[in-house]
């Protein structure tokens, strides 16, 4: 596509054909979401079972929305394929959905930005003008320090041959509400032309608005500083969390206390911070900033609380278990829940796990009760899983770790008979602590004295 | 009073006396709406200046809204007096709204509580059953363990002689919306009944709401983490202030970009944060939980970063002089304002203070110009104080530190003829820059490449 003012007539007539890079939760949605907006819509992932799936008609994913949308052949309007190379000559504008995760030394991934930037770039024509969109959390800069040096080596000219932009993925998991056809957007592009046309595509997507702002990296920096903001916020409630049982003052009145006030954020203290943003992308902008002598004092010490949490719950843990005659270190721990957030079967950077690990490390044999969790990415190293009620072993304690609902709604009196003396610790502040009491259990809560 | 059912009978028939103790920017407008709220009140400041007004019908503060509404002489609903032995027999409640600083060490200074409450109760009645609650700001605990030795020494018994509870004010000052009429507020006590009828005797003085929500310590760790977590999101804009424009960006754009998101909460990056709330309670609730032993290096760091930045602005203004061929060590600078917020007059805590003391060990001679601030609070030591622009003298680079309108609407072209290259450094983010430049000024802004 020649980049001029027949942009918006086209985009006005439909005559746009968007490619979608990486179909995971957020890829897919944003497909099919295109594709229902009446844009022709190319696929591409890397992994064969995903192709498969969408060639059959069928969901690869586990977000049942998208069952009854998944168009069941391939058309002039609908392809996907593992191979870049097959589709992106197809398409007007390209969005980049790729994981950024971090690595073991929590420094920031950007392998998948790279190699699916290297496969789009080696398939755009010459003289195309082919908008390409990262859409992953990156730190300001990633997406023209990563993607310039491989459209240069693809011999293409960045503001003639191909476009770079950045817009920023706001997807909720499991929240309805925030989908991908209802999250505000913004745009970031060095072409003010490009940054208002992608600006027009995306509020074609989205019900929520799309603000063009300028610079990428200034979009960059946008979604890198809403999910540090919403980690310091949780990490105040946590530090607060570990405070006032100290001072014998149960923190969730605190906060319901303060909660009367207008201009109280209200977030709740847990066991930890999990999924593939708040854990992640602070360390981003850490290295980032670190690398440029800025300080970050206070961004690193919210994530250190966070991190914590895990550890802390099992400390505690082994103090409750003393209080009772038991010893943590022949003990059996009973996890209610193992996915990072309520509701959902992803269990990445689930807190779950470290507090699996500190669990293991004094001596206690973890099993995991959770009806959603994926159980492909399931460490069956740390811990057993279980699907069914029915199947949970004898225990010495529980911990409230993930309120789904089919944890929330357990028969609570059938789950008691499986221990001596039942005991449970809610790591959400979620569980009705008298009905639990009148059926015999010993409750304790998160943030409150034990 | 004998505490009984018919508090709320009296309540409805308002007949009941309310005292308050220290008539400040609290006392005052609350001693005042509860007069209008039909109720008998009884006001006592140490400061005879201040009482001296109030007898004669002036306003003592500099509020004008209480202009008005001061009753011109005393009568049996209002009697005001230095002396708390006088009129505490009167009253059936009494409200005590002293000023709980931080030391040098920026430890809690409760020396006023304590003052207040041991004339309180050396002069309430055995059998009264007076309810004394304390408005102040306070960490956890202190209502109780500053006041029971106290009510014990004076011969009271709690629960029967008299009742304590707590009740933080969350007055704005400056913020008609958010005045004592207008706030809502939480009530802590020990004993039910005392607040629930506390809960409905506040209901006539605010439209906000009023809850009671249990233990005294709860309402006070509520206060505390109310402040806290403002200064806490404060402290993230501030540290991100220094950490963009070491990448190149304006935080203020990333911070317009993310505002975008419906769950981002919006603060201002600034000179620093001042005021008797926000730079002084997280200092109390450090202390009580370092004492205990809880962890508190979140809320410590977010200390940290607000407490750095006129201390970073100074530098900054260094390099911008030298940028200039400027020395700062024998520069003039003019700072724009001094109280700790915009529209009020009060310099307490304000950032201004610690930005002229590092100014002045760098070497340059300080001038304020603030019409509003409260001259006898001036440190005339480290700055000369201009209530007039035209007394303004020549200036190498201006400070906007306060956003007062008559700051913001200076004579920028006038002002400028008083600089050899008009310089200006905007500390909040308030000024029009392309108006300025069109003046001639070269615009320098805090959160923005230098």
């Amino acid at each position: 596509m020649g980049w001029d003012n027949t942009f918006s007539k086209r985009l006005a007539a439909r005559d746009l054909t968007v490619g979608v890079i990486g179909l995971g939760y957020v890829g897919l949605p944003t497909a099919l979401g295109f594709l229902d907006a009446g844009f022709s819509v190319r696929g591409v992932d890397v992994t064969q079972r995903v192709i498969s799936a969408l060639e059959a008609g069928q969901n690869p994913g586990d977000d049942p929305q998208h069952d009854d949308i998944i168009p069941s052949s391939q058309s002039d309007s609908w392809k996907v394929s593992t191979n870049s190379a097959d589709l992106v000559p197809d398409c007007d504008v390209i969005l980049v959905t790729v994981p950024t995760p971090v690595t073991e030394e929590r420094l920031p991934d950007l392998k998948y930005v790279a190699s699916a930037g290297a496969a789009v770039f080696d398939a755009v024509a010459k003289n195309s003008g082919t908008i390409v969109v990262l859409e992953s959390t990156v730190y300001p800069g990633v997406t023209r320090e990563i993607w310039s040096p491989l459209l240069e080596a693809a011999g293409l000219v960045e503001g003639e041959d191909v476009h770079l932009a950045y817009c920023p993925e706001r997807f909720v998991p499991g929240d309805e509400e925030h989908g991908v056809r209802q999250v505000a957007r913004v745009v970031g592009a060095p072409n003010k032309e490009v940054g208002e046309g992608l600006r027009d595509l995306y509020d074609t997507l989205t019900t929520g608005g799309v603000t063009y702002v300028g610079a990428l990296e200034v979009a960059e920096a946008a979604k890198v500083v809403e999910n540090v903001q919403r980690d310091l916020n949780i990490a105040l409630v946590n530090e607060l969390a570990r405070i006032f049982p100290v001072l014998g003052i149960d923190v969730e009145e605190v906060l319901d206390a303060a909660a009367t006030k207008w201009n109280f954020h209200r977030y709740r203290p847990g066991v930890g911070v999990g999924g593939h943003c708040i854990p992640v992308d602070p360390y981003y902008l850490i290295e980032k900033a670190r690398a440029a002598g800025a300080p970050v004092e206070l961004i690193t010490s919210a994530r250190a609380v966070n991190r914590a949490m895990p550890e802390n719950v099992a400390k505690d843990m082994a103090t409750i278990l003393n209080g009772h005659e038991l010893s943590i270190s022949d003990s059996n721990i009973l996890l209610l829940g193992w996915s990072y957030k309520a509701g959902i079967g992803d269990p990445r950077e689930t807190p779950a796990e470290p507090l699996a690990v500190a669990l293991g490390a004094m001596g206690a044999t973890v099993q995991t009760f959770d009806p959603l969790v994926d159980d492909r990415l399931f460490p069956t190293d740390l811990a057993t899983l279980v699907r069914a009620e029915d199947d949970i072993s004898p225990f010495d304690i529980a911990i409230l770790v993930t309120a789904h609902d089919e944890v929330i709604g357990m028969d609570w009196a059938k789950l008691s008979e499986k221990s001596n003396q039942p005991i449970i610790y809610d790591g959400r502040r979620v569980l009705n602590v008298e009905m639990l009491e009148s059926l015999g259990w010993c409750v304790y809560l998160l943030g409150a004295p034990l």
